[in-house]
């Protein structure tokens, strides 16, 4: 039989971070690719007892079918946290619960994008969503990142020169891959500026609630009174990644015509880890959690600045970061990048090529990104270690 | 901010069935209109048991990410489940496991299809199926169904006449709508029909370990040696449809394409789900369980089945069924189908009007699904004496 592809799926590839993510868990890899949370991050008891009690109690509606748009406590007390907390979410707008804010990039993008159409993004930027807009083959606009964010001029000249243009896609918290954080000011800019040329934001804010330094700025979607925005929010990184659990909040016509799209995907997202959820915010001190997690953030980011200070100094410099997981490091002007990635897995250390995270894998980039979280703190400064030496040895 | 759709979701429609669901969990509704499997078939206590060892035991596999293939043990026990119980997959075929079934019919449209391209399909048919095709802008050709599976003259003549034929879409056990189940030698003959032409075939079989009555038949996978089938496979009649697992048994090269696009959809599915139902497969009696819940649907069958003899006789007839969860019948000319139904709902019987079946929701149609797993014995009993009432009334 020859299987004749669709357009869209003839052009696409794996995931480098997945494809890279499978060989990392070989035993002796030193695992600074991925972008795991720490497994002591991880609530155990809260969600062994919620799960016994909700099995025990409620197991039907633990087990059975139940509705596309999510748990309805789910996303009852998502909308008066996410108003409380971080002062977004109107009238107009409604949640979505999703498998994983993963699953919100896809829907949207189904939603809004016809092929060719353009998505604006940051350049670098997370290869996965970028890999699921290419899945509805949008036309990747990148736009340079600058230390506060991308660059306003380059966004405006964009969204001024480029045609069917349905989002803008940003990380503005501790940016995946680069670290950066969106200033307040360019957050109220970038705002506007979409808002004036009619294109729809998506903020993807996995990343929010690790900050371990420095103060909390709003998110984009608190500027938004005319439904320009659309967040995305996930537990992945402060409950359970494994569960899969995403949400959508953003303008009710859109999330309506993003349930439509689900339905046909899934069906609903698997309803147990859904319950966990709800139960862990509203039955647990979820607020006391996030303090540890930052902590735990905050200690293991000390151990890779220290070994970073002992090992990369003055060979490869890193960006600041206040939050988030990962580090974006770059190498002299001498060394190849690629050629130093590969020769770093020879010796069973992974990081990610900082071209995966372009929208042009073939465009010139001497960075690669670092992940904190997953390894323990002795494969970060073992790590470390053999890539300070390699570069050493690679500058001649 | 006015927003620009995709042309894909400009045409879409809410699921009816969804839309129906939605209003049949209303109080004193008699909900004869979903496809819940009856709330004594989930194994509770096994499924409290499994996931109380496991979040003790094996917590961070539980919790942490996976990937984007499925469990590994899972994919492994199904692989040898099915070639020793059903005599289906070869060295060429590979398994992927799926946030539900319904992933797959998104996931193989996603591969194959094109905006245009056409899904030959079994006229009526599950309309979750027929809308993902839809999402995709599949033209959908719809192949009559006869007593013992669709129309082979029929099913002949589609793939001579269309264009860009890429699948057949196939329930071939206990069909949904129809109740219909293939023959043995229909099976035969639509696998050498597609093969010949070119056209992969995907065997969706959600309902073929609830078989009541009868010999079990071979899939139509069981006859593919060269790459044809795409088999869709679910525990969600089986074990509990909340946890959303499924699973696709079909050629490497097409499921590695799968592969990449359910990347760029949810990354893995829920990995507690995957993990209990390898654990329920392999460390409970799983064949006891399925003689449990066979016996638990053909006695609620039997409930349906004498209430019809009573009150549906002679106006009402309906299609003889084996298995499943659906009967499928058909009102005199006298009486308009979309009027009944709706006059049911009024009296708080809710069925699916056999058009929401269709390729073409304006073509006639005298027919509308029942399902007796969802309902009680006595909300059976009460709900098929209201349609029968109903259908005196207005024949006159």
């Amino acid at each position: 039989m020859i299987y004749q592809f669709s357009e869209r799926v003839k052009s696409l590839k794996p995931s480098a971070i997945r494809e890279i993510l499978k060989n990392s868990s070989a035993p002796g890899v030193i695992p600074l690719s991925a972008g795991n949370p720490a497994p002591d991050a991880f609530p155990y008891e809260e969600i062994r007892r919620l799960s016994a009690e909700l099995l025990e109690r409620a197991p039907v509606e633990a087990l059975q079918y139940s509705v596309t748009e999510g748990y309805a406590p789910l996303r009852e007390h998502l909308r008066s946290y996410m108003k409380e907390k971080h002062g977004i979410g109107t009238e107009s707008d409604e949640i979505l619960i999703t498998s994983g804010a993963q699953q919100v990039m896809d829907l949207l993008t189904k939603t809004l994008l016809n092929e060719g159409d353009t998505v604006l993004c940051e350049a670098p930027s997370f290869i996965g969503s970028l890999n699921t807009f290419r899945s509805y083959r949008a036309r990747l606009c990148g736009i340079p990142m600058e230390e506060d964010g991308l660059s306003l001029e380059k966004l405006e000249e964009a969204l001024k020169r480029e045609k069917n243009v349905k989002y803008l896609y940003t990380i503005p918290n501790f940016q995946n891959p680069s670290g950066i954080t969106m200033s307040l000011e360019k957050r109220r800019r970038v705002y506007e500026l979409c808002r004036d040329h009619g294109v729809m934001i998506l903020e993807d804010n996995p990343y929010g609630d690790l900050r371990f330094v420095g103060e909390d700025l709003p998110p984009i979607k608190a500027f938004d009174t005319e439904g320009v925005v659309l967040y995305a929010g996930s537990f992945s990184k402060v409950v359970s990644p494994g569960m899969r659990v995403g949400y959508a909040l953003g303008p009710r016509e859109v999330i309506q015509k993003m349930v439509v799209c689900k339905q046909g995907e899934d069906v609903h997202s698997n309803i147990w880890a859904q319950i966990i959820c709800h139960r862990f915010m509203t039955e647990c001190d979820y607020e006391a959690h996030l303090c540890r997690l930052r902590e735990i953030y905050r200690r293991k980011s000390e151990v890779l600045r220290a070994a970073m200070e002992q090992h990369f100094q003055p060979l490869i410099s890193w960006n600041e970061f206040q939050g988030g997981l990962f580090a974006w490091c770059t190498l002299p002007e001498q060394i190849d990048m690629l050629e130093f990635v590969k020769r770093a897995a020879e010796e069973k250390v992974c990081v990610v090529p900082g071209t995966a995270f372009l929208t042009d894998e073939s465009e010139p980039c001497r960075s690669f990104r670092v992940n904190f979280s997953t390894p323990t703190d002795e494969q970060l400064a073992e790590g470390i270690e053999v890539l300070g030496r390699l570069a050493r040895e690679m500058a001649g």
